[in-house]
């Protein structure tokens, strides 16, 4: 008799949208017990049921303070709810032991940062002593309990981190992350029509492409991962063809040297000229957009030949332009800082190249400028870190410049 | 300055049944706070969502076993969930210090009879702590938590008798409950244009109109305010004209004979004939109904005349008849105990007179039966408790019995 192996499943919105699809989950959960493994399931709320109480709240509270917030985490956690009981529900019925377990009652404690949460502590007995019992426990993903004995929530996509998470708690075999997308691919398949699935992908690789927009996993969730080595499989409820497993650089046996090609569109960019350089100018300039709480993704700055002034440069996304111009003016009238010319673009995309293999291969780098350079695009900006190398773009070239590095690294199926 | 008061306000279903009513719950909440009154506010769902949830848990379930149950509590319990949470937040944006409860954070202690559960203990203390800190606590009803730390609900109409339980462990000075019925009639107005809202009503007249049809509060939560003497007020959210004070007998100071006139429809019978007249046959009879969870009214039991044999009628709802008739045949069949004789009808009526006052009025079940007989209506059965007196008749004799019944009590406005 093989050893009995703890898999933890994970269930998204599209995959329990519906009384159909929770039953094909449940039927996925059937599959896997009768390998004679043992299995935790999470899900998350049937798809647009967040949504419309995140609209209901907002009718009703600006949900700026922690009690508006505590307030929100209570009501969205009930989406939650509704399927991790339908689905023990649909699991009896197919003739398991299986009950729901609430943040709260599973003991998934976390901190009190509201509509933020991160978890602090999971009390894997409960979970032991209900897999000791023969029960298939059907966790409520994205939330737990704060010290307070309030619910708490953890953000979009949340309901991953709550399976990393009790994967880890429970040293499980494997993560299993149903979703409707059937794994990992080298590029977006819409864009590039020769993309192909990855088999396996590393968890610095799966980093740096959820945080490019290819949506595939919290990137918390990937976080907690990697530090508890937990395997993940992402794959799809509504296929049978195998997933995509993060797994760490070690695993990656195949040696490549880029895993894939990201973008992410709708991006906009401030610059401010002839900024005073001098210590601490820079903190000024980012202060008041962190009070407007504008999420700032690329910052590149230059000092002129004579270094009095700096060139200062930033990205953001589009939506956020408007509040981040206001906020960089205001800061100049009440002269936090001096600045004379700020510009500001929008249209534009960012394209990235991803890939354990480029920290052993010097000139990666020159190959992507050479290959843009052979499609006539124009690179607005530059931004690398280890396993990645970032160009900011216009938007109208994002398909060229997707397929051709997409090409130009052997990823073409 | 006058006496602070605690007052509990409970908004039904339809008082809450979309962010525009939950806005004028939470004026209503105001007006009382600005009265210099301490308030706890307990909600139902919003109309329509337990019925959603409910119909959802059916699909995947036939919900028979507490573990069924035991999850179909979960699912349903968050309905209130929502709802408790919103209008927490309105009443923030008015200015107020508020916050949401539910069951299991308010300690609402129930045993662990899933989807009927009984409240067996609160802790009042976690109210007062709330309240002493200036808050508006908002319980969401219907919800408690059993001693295996999983949520129950109390069954249809759950919400009232929440907020009863709670009015009395906190010996609240009123118990309002917002529905949509501007108070208790003498008789329905849709069938007796000149029926009036009684200003007072006592919990034993309440308790027999709630059980006959006029489906005012839940039942158990009227037994619970008479228990701790809970004064309750029942008042439309909708209009603002004072409601109906349910209160005890003794402080029905206006002498009447009768108070109202209930009626209820959609009644069936059964008759069995010729049944062997021997200690224990009644309870073999029923003991199949019991079983097949039929849920029967009035039963009548005559002897004949030599004592040897008796006949048997009891009512039930129509919906209840073919199971009824099924489960008696099947018992006939194997000889649990022997009826040749078994008949039934359908569209019948029970129309009833209650009042506390007949108590010391002899004649009014002969005056009841004169009236009917000037109208030429057939009685079928009769049935009478201390304060009240059910006649079982066809269903269109409904309206001519009622009007004549409410005339004849001078309960004509």
């Amino acid at each position: 008799m093989s050893k009995m192996a703890l898999i933890v499943q994970k269930f998204g919105g599209t995959s329990v949208a519906n009384i159909e699809r929770i039953k094909h989950a449940a039927k996925l959960v059937a599959a896997e017990r009768k390998k004679n493994n043992q299995v935790i399931v999470v899900v998350s709320a049937m798809s647009g049921v967040t949504e419309q109480l995140i609209g209901y709240a907002r009718e009703v509270s600006d949900l700026v303070d922690p009690n508006q917030l505590a307030e929100y985490d209570s009501i969205i956690s009930s989406g939650e709810q509704v399927t991790s009981g339908l689905l023990a529900l649909e699991l009896q019925s197919l003739g398991f032991k299986s009950r729901s377990f609430l943040g709260w009652q599973a003991g998934i404690k976390t901190n009190k940062a509201y509509a933020k949460s991160r978890i602090e502590r999971i009390d894997a007995d409960i979970f032991h002593e209900a897999l000791a019992a023969d029960y298939i426990p059907v966790l409520a993903g994205f939330q737990g309990i704060d010290p307070d004995n309030r619910i708490s929530t953890m953000g979009r996509g949340g309901s991953d981190t709550s399976a990393v998470a009790v994967a880890a708690a429970l040293k499980a075999e494997r993560c299993d992350i149903y979703t409707d997308v059937t794994g990992v691919y080298t590029a977006d398949p819409r864009i590039v029509p020769k993309a192909t699935q990855l088999a396996k992908v590393s968890y610095d690789e799966i980093m740096e492409m959820a945080s490019l927009g290819a949506k595939v996993l919290q990137i918390r969730a990937v976080e907690m991962a990697a530090k508890h080595q937990v395997k993940v499989q992402v794959l799809s409820s509504f296929t049978e063809s195998p997933g995509s497993l993060i797994v760490s650089n070690e695993e990656i046996m195949e040696q490549r040297l880029i895993t894939a090609v990201a973008h992410s569109k709708n991006e906009a960019k401030v610059t401010l000229k002839n900024v005073k350089n001098t210590p601490g100018v820079v903190a000024e300039i980012f202060k008041p957009l962190g009070a407007a709480n504008i999420n700032i993704d690329m910052i590149i700055q230059n000092i002129s030949p004579d270094e009095k002034t700096a060139t200062v440069t930033f990205t953001m996304k589009d939506t956020e332009l408007a509040a981040a111009l206001n906020a960089l003016n205001n800061a100049v009238d009440q002269q936090v800082f001096n600045c004379d010319d700020i510009s500001s673009a929008k249209n534009l995309a960012k394209v990235s190249v991803i890939g354990i293999g480029m920290q052993d291969h010097p000139g990666t780098a020159q190959k992507v400028f050479q290959v843009m350079a052979e499609q006539d695009v124009n690179i607005i900006n530059i931004t690398t870190s280890e396993i990645k190398i970032s160009v900011l773009i216009n938007e109208s070239d994002i398909e060229t410049t997707v397929k051709a590095l997409h090409s130009a690294f052997d990823l073409d199926n």
